[in-house]
């Protein structure tokens, strides 16, 4: 949702020139401030983002998205296993790019060459199981469990059309990292076998359409190996959020999901739904984390314009909370993971705004929720790590350390 | 001192609501800011929190408050020794705790029977001694010293009336922990037996008074093995403070300790006397750190009235400060080592404010000393352990890093 100036708005962001009276609300009965998500200057990933904002040090518990988004699909990935994203993609016979997405293969049809793939028996010998599982079209996740297995291997996917599929290599001396790399390529080439004569494929031939030929690996990791909200808090935890990747965070941080009918992480997204999901989810919960992905996706298309509505629509959903929770005896902080850029279309390291209302805030002069009314705010500037331990402070939930 | 707004006092805090023209000066003539003493969201205790203002890091240093007040109280407490907070308490004759205080047994009659228990000989083949010393009322450090011994031990004060005392038990697997807690229960043991028939007690049962049967234990700890500040920074360092928790704290940091008779850790101490032993230790001592407990008394009992009250006599202590020390030679800092809220009366994390005035300082634009006029000044956000080092530097104390 956080911006910079531009030009085409006048010298305002996004944010700044939206119209968002419930924003301006919480700003100007609370208090606020600018967080540097992960430290300043860092372009925040989505995946550290929300680990910084939960209240844990990303830097250090860290390893890849791979794993977060496939526990965030449903898969259920343990401690030690060594998850990837994955891409069914297309390529030729001298196993050239022809198309990373695979034309953007169905769910369906991804779904049966998935199934179709983990039919594949490898050697017992090799000690090493592996699950694969198709999400949303092209998109899949991949895992491999069993011992002396590293997190230090490269990627099988370039990235780019037009060059060959890498081989996967170790990235350390380790004999886990060779081992890990061994096992991956001989599984990969077993999937390029199964998928090169798979009926599905022949009918996308059929069809004209790209065959879906090959797996494509990228961004090796495990679980972050943290403690539960629940146990570091006490606290009831839940999650209201659309995409893959936010809840697998939330899920390793233990709080509960809540599936919206009609929540999509695009622009479309049902947000009254999504606000009215947060409002029941409230009257058990102590914490509920209220995600949208939208203004994320305006901005990597570099449309101002949709980002604008984006956050108009989201000053709704907000409108929404703030009539329907008891605001004599409930917190609510507004902020971004990160800042993206309309201009550039990527994440960008600049701080992002926070505003927190509720009983016994620290009520500031800022009146405005903005990159830059939010900067002169009684927060002053914080570290994403540190939001939760406010917040949770404010509804009495953080231990004293010390007598 | 430091609290949240509260509605009595039509949105003020207690600092805000006060009058007090000289924390104002101080604030007007010098550069403000907010200090997370621990870190952001976090409820420092007294003790972790002067650790932290004088410079030190608490997270890393502090081990529990036993023996910070034994060796504030007058004890020798060595490092490694391990050190416990007790209580003299009553017992019936289940061992089911009546009252946790004794009555709050007089100073003289619990200094007899600590007397008392000190010449209990403990097996020489177990090659750990003790140390028994009542400060004030029902309360007495005890500590143990030997070779393998342990912090890692529970409590035997379960910190409430109708419980049985608890027997103190290992927190890890380490034989040191085992020992400590079989050496601990053992020494306990034999001082109830000497409390139970002691004379000091059978007089107090016969006034109607309740016996002070029992020692209850809590918050096992070694003294921080820190540098002193006279190694970190060459100075000659005083503290003049009343509560043997903070006098502890500064003798472990190396600090002289002035007595100023009347300071009393108390609403009523003498705040003038105070002031002049400041002044009168400033002529010769580099650093003095003058710590005032009477506001966190009035915010553990919930009493804002109170709690203005006493700022104000504050305020008149700093008034005589600012009249009777050389303002073209001195900097004068004025902080508080927690938020205390009169409403949870708790101690909480929110962060507190600061100002400092003296030569050369970059004076900013804020004239009031509050919880949220500092939070604008040009100090901003810093940690409790930062403070120090940015005195140090203003009075050309601090060591160049680098070339």
């Amino acid at each position: 949702m956080a911006d910079r100036p531009v030009k085409e708005l006048g010298g305002k962001t996004p944010l700044e020139a939206a119209r968002k009276p419930s924003f301006n609300r919480i700003a100007k009965t609370g208090i606020s401030g600018i967080i540097d998500v992960i430290s300043p200057g860092t372009p925040p990933g989505s995946d550290t983002a929300t680990l910084s904002l939960l209240g844990y040090d990303a830097l250090k518990v860290y390893s890849g998205r791979g794993p977060l988004e496939a526990i965030g699909s449903g898969v259920k990935v343990l401690p030690g296993d060594i998850a990837f994203r994955c891409n069914f993609g297309t390529v030729d016979k001298n196993l050239v790019i022809l198309d990373r997405r695979a034309g953007r293969i169905a769910t369906e049809d991804a779904a049966k060459l998935a199934e179709s793939l983990q039919k594949i028996a490898l050697p017992k010998s090799l000690g090493v199981e592996f699950l694969i599982r198709s999400t949303v079209q092209h998109r899949a996740a991949l895992l491999i469990r069993g011992s002396n297995l590293s997190t230090a291997v490269s990627d099988s996917d370039p990235e780019k059309t037009g060059v060959k599929v890498e081989a996967i290599k170790p990235l350390d001396g380790s004999s886990a990292a060779k081992r890990t790399a061994k096992v991956l390529n001989q599984l990969l080439d077993e999937f390029h076998n199964v998928l090169d004569k798979h009926p599905v494929n022949k009918e996308r031939v059929k069809r004209k359409l790209p065959p879906a030929n090959v797996v494509l690996c990228r961004g090796a990791g495990t679980i972050p190996s943290v403690k539960p909200l629940s146990e570091i808090y006490g606290i009831d935890a839940v999650c209201v959020g659309a995409t893959a990747l936010i809840k697998g965070v939330c899920k390793v941080a233990g709080m509960r999901l809540v599936e919206v009918k009609g929540a999509t992480g695009t622009p479309q997204t049902d947000y009254i739904a999504k606000a009215k999901a947060t409002v029941k989810a409230l009257k058990e919960a102590d914490f509920v984390l209220l995600h949208v992905k939208a203004p994320d996706v305006a901005s990597h298309d570099g449309n101002a314009k949709l980002k604008m509505e984006v956050i108009e629509k989201i000053d709704g959903m907000l409108g929404y909370l703030l009539e329907n929770v008891d605001l004599d005896s409930t917190h609510l902080a507004v902020t971004a993971d990160h800042t993206t850029s309309i201009v550039t279309k990527h994440h960008e390291g600049d701080p992002v705004p926070v505003a927190i209302t509720g009983p016994y805030v620290r009520c500031d002069s800022v009146v405005e929720f903005g990159e830059r009314a939010c900067a002169e705010g009684g927060l002053n500037r914080i570290r994403g790590m540190d939001l939760m331990p406010i917040l949770m402070n404010l509804i009495g939930k953080t231990k004293k350390f010390g007598a």
